[in-house]
């Protein structure tokens, strides 16, 4: 892996928590948007070199809901950069790695993305993500 | 903030863990030290625009020997690289945000760190990282 291109962090409510981010910590908020396929609002924070993505639950049935259940709000997620996610993920699977789905998925931003189960990076979870 | 430096990751054996990260995700180990202060070992691994820090606890007294004991293995904090550390963590005070120490502490690589409360961070661990 080359580059990451984001961290994912859980949150209860994105207009609660997006001034700390652009008036305390001085990160602007690059745009906000739905992603229906994980039931997430999503919120682009620009740090610089990296994104940080602040992830709201729409509903009970979002992933991010039930992380937050068991875990509450913080950091949920570290995605690389990656050029051809398929090709990838065949590699990943070659060297034995878990994959959280069979073929990518439409995520933020219009990316495709793929996770790698936690199990198998030793309690992180990686996405993969490519830009389209 | 700029810039991420770095994401920290508690592991539990630093050995165990360092091929998945240089041989199976293909990211150059950049060296190993000690961090005392922290009781911990520390291997920095290059992910090309940041470096990932994983952490194995020293002994039992060591914060990421608490943080495992409590949440398992996983990420454990985002860095933000800073100039000046000081003047940040007055800042920071002034908007209310809660920090860890009173003034920066050694951390690895030489540098001088500072974290801010997950209390402050909807539960996020920051911390500022100032290079020498």
């Amino acid at each position: 892996m080359k580059k990451v291109d984001h961290i994912g962090i859980a949150v209860r409510n994105l207009e609660q928590v997006l001034p700390y981010y652009t008036d305390v910590l001085g990160c602007p908020l690059l745009k906000i948007e739905e992603v229906e396929s994980q039931k997430v609002r999503v919120a682009f924070i620009d740090a610089g070199n990296i994104k940080l993505e602040l992830l709201e639950p729409m509903d009970d049935t979002s992933p991010i809901f039930k992380f937050m259940e068991k875990r509450g709000e913080g950091i949920h997620h570290i995605a690389f950069g990656v050029e051809n996610i398929e090709q990838r993920m065949e590699e990943l699977r070659a060297d034995g790695v878990q994959l959280l789905s069979e073929s990518p998925k439409p995520g933020a931003g219009g990316a495709l993305v793929a996770f790698l189960h936690p199990k198998s990076s030793n309690g992180v979870l990686y996405e993969l993500c490519e830009k389209q």
